[in-house]
């Protein structure tokens, strides 16, 4: 066969995988609607692990490489969940509304999509709606704070009384202030949330959900139970050992990418340009910074004025940056090294776990780049 | 049909799937075989582009999300290219020897497989084979230096001397120096290269080379042309604009990112449990500090020692640091919000584009996560 020839065979492969993607999302939309009836959770891991077992095998003995159909199947899975995602049973009493304070924002947008696709009346209160907020709340069995972190302690303390049996819980990345504030504005069942991605998702199947307990978990347990159901992982930890590895992990995290920004502005860096000249990994680098900068600048101001422990953090990472500054400017070469082998201890196997994960990442960036042939940057030299 | 049933069909389609992926894997293989008797490069961005908007149109005819079916088939593609390369003809006269000087190196190795393939008979010398250098190199069509950075120059001054048509190139990923060595070494064809990736690949569809031309391009043109088959852009940079840029891209970022693991450290932080904690873009950026530490103590220490303007960077980004640490400790909210805003400007509609791009990259992390149902942290108050 000729070269054109076989392309038409490989386009007709290729329709025919069209079709039996069609015909496999009317079974897993099926499968979904199953699931819905009989209240059963989303995401279904043992089911997933033992699916992609069988393939990979057959795979592997039909010569194609496993990893290939591994991915393949993960990336249809995902699309499935996304499809099977219609309105999920609710664990909870749907004659009870559902009153998310600062409903009008991302977050609470899409958690406010979630209540209503299970069957629950949701109730909204903003700025606006303040005077009218003990009626809002008269039946409620969940009020739900997801107002900017700064306000979040003001406006609890500020909400009219709650039927006693209402769930006060919120959904702020610090916990411990507006935990003890939810406890003392309310007598019943308190529960701190912290959701572990942004609000731009179309399925919590697989993200996290941090859960610091405050008073009364068997009568918050189905709202757990719901979150479970709609495929959240739920991580339980304590108020305070959060607030401190959020503000490792969140706070300093967004401080040095604002710095880096700061930075690269300072320098008056040709972004595009560093573009032209970046491989994937360095490209990624770049994205890291500049994602901080398509967000909210309050959101984010908040995130680092909130977290008390910041300017300490700082003021230890400066003392690492400048012993190394030091180091640099002599032209310390073994001192250099031993440094970057101390912390290489410190990371043990998790360094080049890390390294496999992101260079997979990075082969799949690839899969979506198209690059032109040749550049033709006619200010080169020839 | 029940659940169980539908799980049966479903398992058919996906064994339908494996035999269509062996079967297209058998087409694009024969493709690859035309392409390597014809001369013909791996990577044909037209052939690509109007199969994906093909199969999209037909996606969405089908009701099928077209993205879905492009990350498949990319996926699908990206899987072709790799069984695809196996020796593309050679562009240059294979009579000549390749000699790699530091051959026996991660990335010297990989080219080395690369020559190989296409037929070259490819030479290595190491320090041990210094004293034969000049027997190696008598009958070299290339040599290409590829030893530690801090070596580069060195070498270089110390070859032999070179047949005058032999083409003499480095892989250095700074450009400036080592060109000028070669210039001064050789007076024949010269040429810098810096490819813009690890050398964990196996194919170098996509992958950018940085391309600083130094004398005689009309005499390494078969190079280029050799580079291009395997699948490589080229982009073609002066050595100064190319050395400035590196080292805010990759100096600078390796700087911050070491000073980051060294306050981690020093902060004792414990990592498992920050990752327990982390969404997606939390442990993408922990992943992003922690992979320098799988890598080469020696290699990333000298990159930041050969950056001559590292130090400076470091001072000016430290200034950013401290003006943005006192805005912090004061409670400056204005102030942090007006540079926030500030830097927004500066990265315009790329920010956007990067949080795009960044999200789309983790849902793809995503597809790969597996997690356990729920946490039973045994400290967590009940």
């Amino acid at each position: 066969m000729g070269i054109e020839q076989l392309r038409v065979e490989i386009d007709q492969l290729d329709e025919n995988l069209v079709t039996l993607l069609a015909r496999r999302a009317q079974l897993t939309a099926q499968v979904g609607a199953h699931k819905r009836t009989q209240g059963l959770p989303l995401y279904a891991p043992d089911r997933e692990a033992s699916l992609l077992a069988a393939r990979r095998r057959q795979a592997s003995a039909a010569g194609v490489d496993p990893q290939l159909l591994e991915d393949v199947l993960r990336r249809i899975m995902r699309g499935a969940y996304s499809t099977q995602e219609k309105g999920f049973p609710a664990t909870g009493d749907t004659q009870r509304h559902i009153v998310i304070v600062g409903g009008g924002g991302a977050m609470g947008s899409l958690l406010k999509s979630f209540f209503e696709r299970s069957g629950y009346p949701v109730g909204v209160i903003e700025k606006a709606d303040w005077a009218d907020a003990k009626q809002h709340i008269a039946n409620a069995g969940l009020v739900l704070i997801s107002v900017p972190i700064e306000a979040t302690c003001t406006v609890i303390a500020a909400l009219p009384e709650l039927p006693p049996d209402c769930i006060l819980a919120d959904l702020t990345s610090i916990k411990r202030a507006p935990i003890e504030a939810m406890l003392r504005r309310h007598p019943g069942p308190v529960v701190g949330l912290h959701p572990m991605f942004g609000p731009d998702l179309r399925s919590l199947v697989k993200q996290v959900i941090v859960v610091c307990h405050g008073r009364g978990q068997d009568r918050y347990q189905w709202l757990l139970d719901q979150l479970t159901l709609w495929g959240a992982t739920l991580h339980e930890e304590h108020a305070d050992r959060h607030d401190q590895a959020m503000q490792v992990i969140q706070a300093m995290r967004h401080f040095t990418t604002l710095v880096y920004g700061a930075f690269l502005h300072t320098q008056n860096a040709d972004l595009p340009h560093l573009l032209q000249l970046s491989s994937p990994i360095y490209r990624l680098e770049l994205a890291m910074v500049g994602r901080l900068f398509a967000q909210s600048p309050n959101l984010y101001g908040d995130i680092m004025l909130q977290a008390e422990r910041l300017p300490q953090l700082i003021i230890a990472y400066r003392e690492c940056l400048d012993e190394l500054l030091a180091i640099i400017q002599a032209g310390q070469r073994d001192t250099l090294i031993a440094h970057f082998v101390e912390i290489q201890q410190y990371f043990g196997d998790l360094a080049q776990n890390f390294l496999r994960e992101s260079s997979e990442l990075l082969r799949k960036a690839d899969d979506g780049r198209d690059l032109p042939k040749l550049s033709q940057d006619t200010d080169s030299p020839r």
